[in-house]
């Protein structure tokens, strides 16, 4: 079967080719997309920086869709029944899985003009079919709008659950967010759900104050503004340091200040953002033993499969937002015009 | 008063002086000590490296005695009968909340030949007398040996407590303990009694083995046998890494190597050694966005005027070991030789 699929080959930007999707082999399903998000960590492997791309290969980790097609042994989902089973996942986890670019018995299911594509995380939503593990689905409610549940594939779900998951924000406490992208909304959205009392956004670009407020921050401020170091400048404002910090920018440097933003004896610092391959956060170890934590999250500390349905109701039930985290909504021709309006971060 | 104290002022050895210890203040104790430990943390000061050492200073922060006077407010403790009432303190968080050297009010209760004589972490146990906070004052079961449980002011809580209150050690787990002196077998100690089925001791120095396996270690090994850095051996020894390890060395390169020998996903990393002055941690964000944890411990998170009494009665009812850790007892006299002990690692 020939389907549109976005590639890449080492080049960007993306190019939409005619894609042969291979059928399910076993415990494999075979999806049709309906939806998908754009994430920094594809556009990471697209610019190449990413030591662990291969190329040609068919991007995109946060979609929803239909089950076209099962292959043997997968009892989890059925095709057929107009969007009754849908899927939606990220899943990093997934990709340390199953190693490079290739489902887990190394085969691929693309192939574009007779030649082998890559699979990206286990996923590839940048085409109109995609074949995914059975592992990697989540069978979610018949009535989510498909357009905004991909976005609980990857940014919304990761932010929401670095706050809830992994850091466990308690009520009453004092959080700092460093970077308001989607993900920084996400862990503000996060920290207010818990009763975080106080909610410092940090961004250089103050067009995000707006927005963060709306989710939650109690202030906004900027390290440009401050003639110190931005760790200082919260300790001082928070008398001792904050109670939580999340990096989500990708900073090293910036995972460093927000360590050091942490109040002694109980602070709790989780890095969300990506660094650049090779890249070493560094702090002197007294920052540690004086009581901090420092921590990290993957997809938020949820297992997408079993995770991402109950997110969906969540949002279902209003609990979270997702429709504010929507920006903009494309065709899929449009593809690098989303990647262009990513870069802007223009809202 | 006069009484006799080790002092010194930026030259090793310690020098045993005549010093007049004035009487408590409000809200002070002054204290007739009857047994101290030599400490690392003495050590460093002593060898003139820390950056915050007032010198001249009369050190000691593990000690425990019987209450000679008390100052104005002081509800506490009660001076007179025998041994009734003791101390037993190390608390780095004092040193904190008092600033260099000196009492709370800013002051010294130190004087040798009319010259002003620095307090060490609030306590200066190298001596007959001294003058504490009382809040740095804990009141211990009347019956303990107090050569023992003075041990319990520093080291063996610290290593105890950075398994079972830092790192939280889960019965089944793995652990990895890097140093296998005093705080490292207490380590040990902690993971066993927590039921751990697995402790691997690492040490450069294989002398130190047979007492870890006394202690509970179940195996141990040397970084010097293996051509591999130390994190690869032990994660492919535990098939992924260990679910949690702890430093106990102060350097810098093996607190990075005790990191990334953690399992991704859960493994907690817990840092007990000091490093020396200016020195700093590093490791690549991902280890932590993969899941792994980085902490630090300071008096193994126990907080000291609630938990030594405790710590005393669990050693009174045999549940921790404490004698076991005594490797030599000498007169006070004899206090350059205790360092000289310390630094060879004689047992
Ligand atoms: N750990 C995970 O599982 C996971 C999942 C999804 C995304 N991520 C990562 O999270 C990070 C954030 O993603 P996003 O989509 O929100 O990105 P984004 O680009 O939309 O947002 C980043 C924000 O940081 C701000 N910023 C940049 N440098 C700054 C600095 N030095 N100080 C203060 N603010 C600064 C930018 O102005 C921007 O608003 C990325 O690194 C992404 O790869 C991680
Ligand atoms: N965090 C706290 O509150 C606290 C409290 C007390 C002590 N400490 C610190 O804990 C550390 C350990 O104290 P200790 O009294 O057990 O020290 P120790 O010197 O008795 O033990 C250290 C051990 O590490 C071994 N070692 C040295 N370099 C090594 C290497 N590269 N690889 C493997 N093994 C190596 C030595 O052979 C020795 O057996 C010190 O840094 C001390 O300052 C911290």
């Amino acid at each position: 079967m020939n389907f549109r699929s976005g590639i890449i080959s080492k080049s960007k930007p993306l190019s939409l080719e005619e894609v042969e999707v291979a059928p399910p082999k076993a415990h494999e399903v075979r999806i049709k997309i309906v939806a998908t998000a754009v994430c920094h960590t594809d556009a990471y492997t697209l610019s190449g920086a990413d030591p662990e791309g291969c190329f040609p290969v068919i991007l995109g980790h946060e979609g929803a869709g239909i089950v076209e097609s099962v292959g043997e042994g997968v009892t989890k989902v059925k095709p057929g029944k107009k969007i009754s089973y849908k899927f939606s996942v990220c899943l990093e986890s997934v990709t340390l899985l199953q190693g490079k670019g290739l489902m887990p018995d190394g085969t691929s299911r693309f192939t574009c003009k007779g030649k082998q594509i890559y699979h990206f995380m286990g996923t590839s939503t940048f085409s109109e079919y995609t074949v995914v593990a059975d592992i990697s689905v989540a069978k979610i409610d018949a009535a989510a709008p498909l357009d905004k549940v991909c976005l609980l594939g990857c940014g919304i779900s990761t932010g929401y659950g670095a706050a809830v998951n992994t850091a466990k924000v308690e009520p009453g406490s004092t959080c700092a967010v460093f970077g308001l992208g989607g993900v920084g909304l996400a862990v503000i959205m996060g920290c207010k759900i818990a009763g975080a009392s106080r909610i410092i956004g940090i961004d250089l670009n103050k067009d995000k104050y707006a927005k963060a407020k709306e989710f939650g921050a109690t202030e906004c401020i900027s390290p440009q503004d401050f003639k110190k170091p931005i760790q200082e400048v919260l300790v001082e404002m928070t008398d001792g340091g904050v109670d939580y910090s999340f990096e989500c920018i990708g900073n090293v440097g910036v995972m460093r200040a927000a360590l050091e933003a942490c109040h002694k004896g109980w602070g709790v610092s989780v890095i969300v953002g990506v660094a650049a391959a090779g890249q070493e956060i560094a702090t002197r170890p007294f920052q540690l033993v004086t009581g901090r934590t420092w921590k990290g999250t993957a997809f938020g500390g949820w297992k997408s499969i079993d995770n991402v349905p109950k997110l969906v109701t969540d949002y279902m039930s209003k609990k979270i937002k997702v429709d504010e985290f929507v920006t903009h909504t494309l065709p899929f021709d449009k593809i690098n015009e989303a990647f262009e309006l990513m870069h802007t971060g223009k809202r």
